[in-house]
């Protein structure tokens, strides 16, 4: 938790852009597993914890962009919940911390509304995630749950983006712990990966040193020999030499704040040939998407200079063919990496995904592309200083991709398909970092991860 | 997962069981952490997992007591799907997989149900836990998402608790698997637990080894050395020489079966005769309660006579005054064990909750007790052979409600408010078993963790 001021300071900005009406930020609430009483752990609402910088449950804000006042609802402890859950700290109490001296009990959040909504105020709310809160927004408004995201408020959902895309000082501090834990578990994973121990074994261990760390995982873990799924959530595999293990991985701290690394190395502890042409691309494509970031450039065209270096080694290794820049335009490289460079990233790991990746990754000058790949390109706008990304190119071998285009004669002109055929249990190699954009250019945050193959071969011998 | 057999024998059972009707049990879908598409390990929900075998989200499965029809809706997968989540098995092929050769698309749940309530049929659903399957619901039959409790089935609850209750041979060997990893679990945080370690570190790590298992934890763990709260998920303390450390944690294997065990160890390694002299009385009362568990005998009868261990223990240390049974009649030691005896194990660590804690711990025989403390009881009702259950009195010194009893002047004839002074800082002490009510007894699932000063002094040497 920051300064008190920090959290005025960002309500303040809030209450300049907004031009008239109440703000309604809701926080989460606890979430069943498989019973009421049994629940994940809690995550907060990250534009509830930007604001408010509460991390308990149940809790609701208010500020009211007319007025200026602003109220933190939320209920005080039984002594029940003092014996199953210890001496908890007054509301009024934790309202003072974050800088607000009204509260009020939960269900009086419903009069308030009600208030504004007979006086014909704007209210703006943000589109609900939970089906808790549109369950919650749907009360409170009587507007029917599949309709909530249409009344959500575009000019609150702006105005946040806004302010949270430019980390301040003290955000990328906690970014960085973050990111020490993540190392821990990249490094970890690592000195694991051998023949003969079971994918899951790794996973659980590592999520152990995130939750030791006083947090959590940003993001379940992705860890796999399976690389080319790109989301793989599935460890039941046991390690074989001659694959590649692909771990993409991050933290949560305390504060929220997260990390997210991939790297891939070789189960044997000793790249192939054939691997290290392979990674070698995906590392050239990492570090020239770095240093091309910087304020100004946008990321879109990021993007598509580390296509271009994908493209071109895979012309170099005879699996694409033709001009590389025309392969580009048309997508080709897209059957190797089917996604975007990267994503913001902050108090979520898909930095507020939820308030609409429109509205984080593009702007008026910035537009989506609608082209296979291209298309997943999260982060396409101009960047700025003090916005923190992800770069994390990859090439992978999908063979139901490969078989599709194959099929459809897709980009002929540009891939080699009958190549291909020694690649099909090939996987898959991403190499992600977390980057800051600074005033000139852009820095790794954190110690990097091992991530040239000697270096990844040295730390496995070990 | 097991046989297609037992999911067929299993729905045969309902079938007998619920006079007429359509059945719909729906299973979980994933839910959101900060936003939509970054969730929280998905847990399917426990009914359907019982009924329908399968482990994967947005399923429902229909089951017709009248025609005997049995469907699972679901739908089959894209090709973007493939590329994030890799090649899926089909619906069909699931459902085969729990001897059901009917399927249609989740979308056509609706017109199913839809063409029953037209018919006036009766429809069995279970309570909703969940808040997107109260959306679910709400949507299917057009009930408002609060009153969707009041209109479940209670037909359909009792004959799910009493099939569920009894575990199967196959049921049993799982819940020994769990018990197994949570064995690792309690024995690495006793080697752990050293002063100057935060509780954290031990948490996260006892964590790993429940997600190495290839599962999770079956409810967050539980660490302090504030055991007097005994839903304790804080875990920012320092450990210190002098103290009690609470462990209640337990693993969820891949199959789901859970286990839940509490250990309670001295930080410095070595019992304070004070620790010593509260610790022997809880153990002593762990102990009765297993040789007292027994088919026939009510686990209300279980609970009193382990209260009746403590009082007297309590008594002889001059803490608890009077006749020791009129102590318990008056709920006198529940200021000391504030909380029942046990509760059902299972699919779910508190097994069923969800269905209702009246229907799993009580029968029309065994009723409720409306009394501080014993109203807490979960599980009050006659035991079977079968049972699963957990074992777990406990001491503690809750400073909050030792004023609360001293200044309302409550059970005055039988506590010594004076000598609870030198307890403030004692802490709490729990001692959890998972038991088996056998044919003529009881026995604990696994090895039992160490349990006795000695063994988990000898232990802590190590």
């Amino acid at each position: 938790m920051f300064s008190s001021d920090t959290y005025i300071t960002r309500r303040r900005y809030l209450k300049h852009n907004i031009s008239e009406g109440l703000i309604v930020l809701l926080g989460n609430v606890d979430v069943p597993m498989n019973y009421t009483d049994n629940t994940y752990y809690f995550r907060q609402d990250s534009s509830f914890l930007y604001f408010f910088g509460l991390d308990f449950q149940r809790l609701a804000g208010i500020i009211d962009a007319d007025s200026g006042d602003e109220i933190i609802f939320g209920d005080d402890v039984s002594i029940e919940d003092i014996i199953w859950m210890g001496p908890q700290v007054s509301l009024k109490e934790k309202a003072a911390r974050v800088g607000i001296t009204k509260t009020d009990s939960y269900k009086n959040l419903q009069m308030i509304i009600d208030k504004a909504i007979r006086s014909g105020r704007k209210i703006h709310f943000l589109p609900p995630y939970r089906a808790e809160n549109k369950l919650l927004l749907s009360d409170l408004f009587g507007i029917s749950p599949s309709k909530l995201a249409s009344y959500s408020s575009l000019e609150l959902i702006k105005a946040i983006v806004s302010l949270r895309s430019v980390k301040e000082e003290q955000e990328i501090t906690e970014i960085r712990k973050a990111c020490a834990v993540g190392y821990q578990m990249h490094v970890t994973a690592m000195k694991m990966a051998k023949a003969g121990v079971q994918e899951q074994t790794i996973a659980g261990t590592i999520e152990g040193i995130a939750n030791s760390g006083g947090g959590m995982v940003s993001f379940p873990v992705i860890l796999s020999q399976n690389g080319e799924t790109l989301h793989n959530h599935d460890h039941s595999q046991m390690l074989k030499d001659g694959r590649l293990l692909l771990v993409d991985a991050g933290a949560e701290i305390g504060s929220h704040y997260a990390s997210d690394f991939t790297r891939t190395v070789p189960v044997s502890g000793k790249f192939t040939q054939k691997q290290r042409e392979i990674y070698e691309i995906v590392l050239a494509a990492n570090n020239r998407g770095r240093e091309l970031t910087k304020p100004g450039t946008t990321y879109l065209s990021v993007h598509l200079a580390a296509a271009e270096v994908i493209a071109s080694g895979l012309k170099d290794l005879g699996l694409m063919k033709g001009d590389v820049k025309e392969a580009v335009r048309n997508g080709a490289h897209a059957l190797f990496m089917p996604h975007g460079l990267g994503h913001m990233l902050g108090l979520d790991v898909h930095d507020m995904e939820d308030l609409g990746q429109i509205y984080v990754g593009y702007d008026d000058e910035t537009r989506p592309v609608d082209q296979f790949g291209t298309a997943y390109v999260r982060m396409g706008r101009k960047l700025q200083s003090g916005f923190v990304i992800t770069n994390e190119p990859g090439i992978y071998f999908i063979p139901a991709l490969i078989e599709k285009w194959k099929a459809e004669k897709i980009n002929t002109d540009f891939i080699n398909f009958d190549r291909l055929s020694g690649y099909l249990d090939f996987g898959g190699i991403r190499l992600e970092d977390d980057i800051l954009v600074t005033e000139n250019g852009s820095e790794i945050i954190g110690d990097r991860i091992p991530v040239t193959p000697d270096e990844i071969e040295d730390l496995m011998k070990l």
